[in-house]
């Protein structure tokens, strides 16, 4: 099936919108003209909204997922094309992430990884970790002083203070130990995680990165999926199809959610309306106030979606002829468009596959105008392009945004507004969760924790378990 | 309650067998007399048992948890005396554990962990990084290129070349690279790893927790529950409890298991007979040939279980009038009788906490001459003796050693022999997991995989979703 999202050009079809998932689901809806009541509704089909659904089905709730796109994974997923998995989002997993293994090892795909990147590039990998340990060093200690214990960040309060820093900040504080090739390393890297500019990223944020990391560069190289990242998100739907208590609807966006003391109501842009007992919000921190809450948002959690995460990143393939490219990393920030790339695999064409990121900073619009991200991508490197995908997700109607990352002050201020629930709806997303946050992993915990929650809450108001079933 | 495991000696009580713990279950079933058709029988109420049990139970299935011991938690159970949590068994978890760690996140207890050691000891880190170093150094790239992805640990195949050598081979191999404090640093560290001697531990084994502590010796210090391992394993029991579809049945050790195509039966030595579909063992290697199976066990599981894991940890607390104990390891391979020692907590009388870990060299059996075994805390240091707690894993009947240690050969061989299901008969442990095989995290794994399978296969038989349920 093809997706909406997405866009490819090739020199013989031009650009055109829409590429191959196996994530887009057909028919897009199982619901029916039948009107029911539900115990839990989940807006958002990615990682999140899949994990709270699945987990809630599984529990014996009645769920109904919604979603805007025609796809599940929001913004980690894969497009297929030729044979050739192109991931359009978020792609990396590891060992060292919890949530996300869990899932790996329960739904058994360990063995359908593959390293991110063909070769280690030893010099450049040498010059990224001393650049990178000179940024994070504010503690003569690599930042293990200040944050000890990264799945409980805030566990030294000294930590705090770094994020009334910007990443700009801290480059002034740090110059003049950086060689000049440390410093564009450091930047295009740290651009690379926020897809924003410096003056608008978080020091404190990318601290917290490099704490999950085991506080080593090393750790930030990760495995993706052979199959793509699609190929594990369909695990979580069909498991969760499979319980027979799924019913869903794509291509439904939200427009409001209106609750009282006993129940949710949902009504999508189209009009359809819907009920339920509880709702779990699975909504990105920059589209949240596109939808209308009545009662309206808690203050602090208007505030914190106002203020927005800064990742603005365009992700853009490149499939290219020749294999000049057998190992090569491009930086360039501030000059080019692009800040960071990287040879990925190698198309089934034998054709190197590179990987570029776009950030906030000199932002690309390549679905407005193709010769520019083209000329982007020549301006990395000499290339002959085969094939361009890409998806931009700075301009994205369902994220605004790509992966969380955050403006200074907000994780500090704002994180357990962003948390909370509010009456009968539960917002989870992996930009509030508090380990891998912005990550896959962060977003199944925080599709964990919203599903007990739910869980443990209607168990509360039956005053026993919700869940009777039988073979 | 008090459980019938473990011991303690004052000098006012002598040595009473049993120690309070909040893991003992009273009372110990809620079966009463009906006759039932359970869906699966679990075998075993560790971690492992505990998980399968939980998500089958969550899962719709009608489940019976069946448990020799008094308690929940089997190798892994936590004493609290006089307010302060004596840890009997498997005590350390960590984020870079990711089964252990979902269910700490899940269960939101992410604030409840502290250090397990409380200070650093630099010198002595050191010597032991950079000893320990040496010893796996076998690729010249401190095993990273002979184990790269240790969730997958055969990924290199070369790394199965290892599995021929015990740790004595190895010390053979590096003694000229090693200073004398280096070699018994190695040494003791390493018994306190497999709690058994030299000649009987496979290097491989070791090789494997190096690389899934990220190849640092600094990620082997890890995380306990302040409030005690119990505080955490009981969360498990009363979730399943919670659904209504557990049923239990404490102090009831397995006799025989009996299966045709259609179900599973079970004979309790007691001489209860129950009933069910399936069946998840969660039973250790080390005593899985005391249940009679019929039919018998596959010829590569019953030959696994008798060469057997070889860990026989005698685990060993003193709490010590007096302070000078303020920060302080003891090793003390090859003379002692307790080959690690470390300066733990301070219990609420404010007495130095020291743990002591005793291997199959040299054995101590406590529970037959406490003399001896003070005499070899006091070979260690000097230390005035207040109370001794202590579990002899190695005699314990219900696991005859303490966490899972290969000998040569055991992994490679049988690892796919041990995980093999048998007919209608799962069999789930720590013992065979592949990640963190011997830890937690390992139990949770396994149980998480057998419940998995069970529900898979159960709805494979049915055509459709086996659980049916309504609020």
């Amino acid at each position: 099936m093809t997706s909406r999202d997405g866009y490819q050009w090739t020199e013989k079809s031009g650009l055109v919108q829409g590429v191959p998932s196996i994530g887009v689901i057909h028919p897009p809806s199982n619901i029916g003209q039948k009107q029911e009541q539900y115990d839990v509704i989940v807006v958002g089909a990615g990682y999140c909204g899949l994990t709270a659904a699945r987990d809630a089905a599984l529990s014996g709730l009645k769920v109904l997922l919604l979603e805007g796109r025609d796809r599940i994974g929001g913004r980690s997923w894969s497009s297929n094309i030729e044979g050739y998995p192109f991931e359009m989002g978020g792609t990396w997993v590891s060992w060292g992430q919890p949530h996300v293994w869990r899932e790996i090892s329960r739904y058994n795909m360990r063995q359908e990884l593959e390293l991110s990147r063909n070769m280690s590039h030893e010099e450049e990998d040498k010059l990224m970790q001393s650049a990178l340990e000179k940024f994070v060093n504010v503690d003569g200690n690599l930042g293990k002083t200040v944050m000890p214990f990264p799945h409980d960040e805030f566990h030294n309060p000294e930590v705090k203070q770094f994020d009334k820093l910007s990443v700009a900040d801290r480059m002034v504080q740090i110059k003049n130990q950086l060689s000049p090739d440390e410093y564009t390393a450091v930047l295009s890297f740290v651009m690379l995680c926020s897809a924003s500019t410096p003056e608008k990223t978080s020091f404190y944020e990318f601290l917290h990165w490099w704490a999950l990391c085991n506080f080593s560069y090393e750790y930030l190289v990760k495995y993706k999926f052979r199959g793509g990242q699609s190929s594990f998100a369909i695990k979580f739907f069909q498991e969760a199809v499979e319980t027979g208590r799924l019913s869903y609807a794509f291509n439904s966006p939200v427009a409001s959610i209106t609750q009282n003391q006993q129940r949710v109501e949902v009504r999508t842009r189209a009009g359809d309306v819907y009920h339920a007992a509880r709702l779990i919000s699975a909504v990105p921190l920059n589209v949240l106030n596109d939808i209308t809450f009545s009662p309206p948002l808690a203050q602090g959690k208007k505030t914190a979606a106002t203020t927005g995460h800064v990742n603005k990143c365009v992700k853009v393939h490149a499939e290219c002829r020749g294999s000049e490219l057998r190992s090569w990393t491009g930086v360039n920030y501030p000059n080019g468009q692009l800040p960071y790339a990287l040879r990925d695999g190698t198309t089934p064409n034998g054709n190197p596959h590179v990987v570029a990121f776009g950030a906030d900073h000199n932002r690309l619009t390549p679905d407005k105008d193709i010769e520019v991200t083209k000329q982007a991508l020549q301006d990395l490197t000499k290339m002959e392009l085969e094939r361009v995908v890409f998806h931009n997700w700075a301009d994205d109607e369902f994220a605004k945004g790509a992966w969380f990352f955050s403006p200074p002050g907000l994780v500090t201020e704002s994180l357990d507004d962003m948390r909370a629930r509010q009456g009968n709806i539960f917002f989870a997303s992996s930009d509030w969760a508090v380990g891998w946050r912005s990550f896959i992993d962060g977003a199944i915990e925080e599709g964990t924790r919203a599903a007990f929650n739910v869980i443990q809450d209607l168990k509360a108001r039956k005053g026993s378990s919700p869940i009777k079933s039988v073979l």
